[in-house]
């Protein structure tokens, strides 16, 4: 019998895509999963392809050489547990298992102190790249023990992306436990930032010009020669030139409801980050715009009785256009800022030591937001790798200075038109706040310390204060 | 030896405070604390009242007429369950223990859940006021057992505050289990808004009109004495007139440093918006402002390196104040609406069946957010109990609508003066995303479907639908 290289538990589309991706640089692949169907299907629609297939367990697992190298591509939550307890009693010490799936990082931790005993090694690894990217090239996120990581890298960097700039592939190191879960949850919290702005830009187009898909298609598709340059813009583009095919006329954006779903990795982000007191607030405006977007009849019932404004915008269309664009990439930096401001802090939080500077890097291909961009946060953590803020980084300064006017002009025409754009707004707010050396917080210091006795600290001197508020004055 | 009509355990000032509250109605009131040096202080300053000390558990509760009723004023945590469990040996069936501290609801579902079949009637309960609002009359959230809360509806009532439109007692049965720590969880949400909203406004004046605390004291009083009257805007009036008690000249609030600290509770609201799909984005912002608050030595060297913009406001002063207080009071409603929102979301989820004007009644009076505003949301909800969204009812829809340009201008004018108001840029973004029939979020799907097959809705028919993304155009 075949002794096969590497294994994969999971023949959905993402388990499948990655087996056939580590097949074809040269590994033979064992591959399970729970119900055979979808197993037969995988080795029937790939009859020339070093596939071994198991349909138990036992079989799957001595089916492979030690130390087996074993990845999970199942449903995220009790199912991967499942998947573990169902290995374990057949596995040696030393072999390797790899959750590949969109597990929530304290889980990650959680089986990492479960596991820590049994011998066998446990590496939580973010994948991104939808099922194109499975098969063809993810980003992939892994973290766990750096030796156990040391043993499957070879085919973890086969397997990846490699970034248009250096050829390096897309993997790397993320650090202990749940980190490489982690910095993939981020890493879909800044997804939902992306898109939330690319919206917010189409929305402002079509409200403001009157534009319509094909013309907007050729702005996206310029933008995209650009700095814009990334694969979330050259889809909307994209996406922009099709037609519908459920038998309308015109293009398919046009029929799809403005209802956008989830799967909750976006609202992890945000809760993680109320945790852990960063002020992560574009990335939640683009949850919460999406959470707004489902309600649907209630907004339909509103439209009627709320009246808006009456404005039209009297401008310069192409001027217009190019401080869209100016806003756009601006409120961009200051999303992945607010993100990266977030790793730093979760890495000192669980001491993870994270490598920024590699995880802009294995951003740059292969995943859903992949971009020129994430070079120009390689390049500005290669510079400082401690850096507290990337709005503190010069080529970032440099931009925030020339573009800030335009997202200033922006937010202004999308408030006196009545257009949200909840997170073009959630940029420009962060920026002030973030460059102001003074806030008004002292006021909440004083009522704090009015109402409930929090006390208060003072710009003057150490220590902390109350006020004999309720004395007479 | 004498009984007592009531216990109460925890002699930290809330305690103390409640306890000699309830002993002015007329109880004796037994009182514990796990070290004795409170207790025996409580007593030393208190004399002349009807007060049964006890210095052990057992002794505390034999000291009490059953069915006993005992108020828990402990640290909300493990505290509260090291006290349950401490006081349940002595308990007998049909006493009524009322946890009174700021628990997180879930912790009140599970202790429920725990203490169901002991035959121990449970109540939690938010209590809202402060110090001196748990010793003149606070306002009271109980949740629980119906029967458990009519055994103890007495007390609670004499207690509270009374609401001075009709004199009617600031308590209410809330609904089962969780329900009260719930309802006061969103209360003090709505408190970091509306402490948000009045620390933006009184930036605004000192930004852009240069105005010093003692003319803004006289602005707020103004305010206080029209739609904005409110406990929070009356004691910034009052801080603003107060001078530092700490040697240096001048207002005590310009020498509180701008860092404000918080408690958690209105993370746990935001983070609970995120968990039902609610978009909670003004009192989110509220959050992130008192995090980004707490960045100071970060946002001063970012102070110096980032650069702002030149705008000086030469419009008319009386004017800008005036559209700063309708902007507020603007403000408000959505956050109110959007707090609200979130508890009949909340409702259903948790079959609460919560009584929504009751709640908006009992915060009328006694509680930090007390207001002439909340008779309004009584008086809307009155109109229809099952109000989608405050904003849909006749008064809201009144000042909302004659209001939204100045919250509009109030908007532009910050964001083009580089001042940062996050949550007037949140209210604006919120009512004009409510109101809008369409949002953009068609994009988003198109770009979920194209990435990651997560298919789509459309908006002339029913289903789930997959567009052939990857296939020859």
């Amino acid at each position: 019998m075949t002794q096969a290289n590497f294994g994969v538990v999971g023949m959905a589309v993402m388990g499948r895509n990655l087996a056939l991706n580590v097949e074809s640089r040269g590994y033979t692949v064992a591959i399970y999963n729970r119900s055979a169907d979808k197993t037969e299907d995988v080795v029937a629609s790939n009859p020339s392809k070093n596939l071994v297939p198991s349909y138990d367990v036992e079989s799957f697992v001595k089916s492979i050489q030690t130390p087996r190298r074993i990845m999970l591509m199942v449903q995220a939550g009790p199912g991967t547990d499942a998947t573990i307890q169902a290995l374990l009693p057949h596995l040696d010490k030393g072999d390797i298992l790899i959750d590949g799936g969109n597990t929530y990082f304290e889980d990650t931790i959680r089986r990492s102190k479960e596991l820590a005993n049994s011998g066998i090694n446990f590496i939580g690894t973010g994948v991104s790249g939808g099922e194109k990217g499975a098969l063809e090239g993810p980003s992939i996120m892994p973290g766990g023990q750096k030796e156990a990581y040391d043993l499957v890298a070879d085919v973890l960097e086969e397997i990846s992306a490699k970034a248009p700039q250096d050829g390096k592939p897309c993997v790397t190191y993320i650090g202990p436990d749940g980190a490489g879960h982690y910095v993939k949850m981020v890493h879909n919290g800044i997804e939902y930032g992306d898109m939330q702005l690319i919206a917010e830009s189409y929305d402002l187009m079509q409200n403001l010009l009157g534009l319509d898909a094909a013309e907007m298609a050729e702005i996206f598709t310029e933008w995209n020669a650009g700095e814009l340059d990334s694969y979330l813009i050259q889809i909307t583009a994209d996406i922009l030139t099709r037609k519908d095919d459920e038998g309308q006329d015109g293009p398919i954006v046009d029929y799809i409801l403005d209802a956008a779903g989830n799967k909750g990795t976006g609202k992890w982000t945000s809760q993680n980050a109320l945790d852990l007191g960063v002020p992560l607030s574009l990335i939640t405006e683009s949850v919460f715009a999406r959470y707004i977007s489902t309600y649907k009849e209630e907004r339909v019932h509103a439209s009627k009785i709320l009246p808006g404004v009456d404005y039209k915008y009297e401008g310069d269309k192409a001027e217009l256009i190019e401080k869209i664009r100016q806003a756009l990439y601006f409120s961009k930096i200051i999303s992945y800022a607010q993100g990266f401001a977030q790793l730093r802090v979760a890495s000192k939080e669980n001491n993870w030591n994270l490598p920024f500077a590699d995880i802009a890097s294995i951003w740059r291909d292969g995943c859903i937001i992949r971009s020129q961009f994430l070079q120009k946060i390689t390049d500005a953590y290669n510079r400082e790798a401690d850096l507290a803020n990337l709005l503190l980084d010069e080529y970032f300064l440099d931009v925030t200075t020339k573009y800030q006017q335009a997202v200033r002009d922006i937010v202004t025409i999308a408030v006196q038109a009545g257009v949200p754009a909840p997170t073009f707004s959630a940029a420009i707010t962060y920026y002030d706040s973030y460059r102001s050396a003074d806030l008004p917080a002292n006021l909440i210091q004083a009522q704090r310390d009015y109402f409930g006795a929090h006390t208060y600290q003072r710009k003057d001197k150490e220590g902390t204060f109350h006020y004999s508020w309720y004395d007479e004055k």
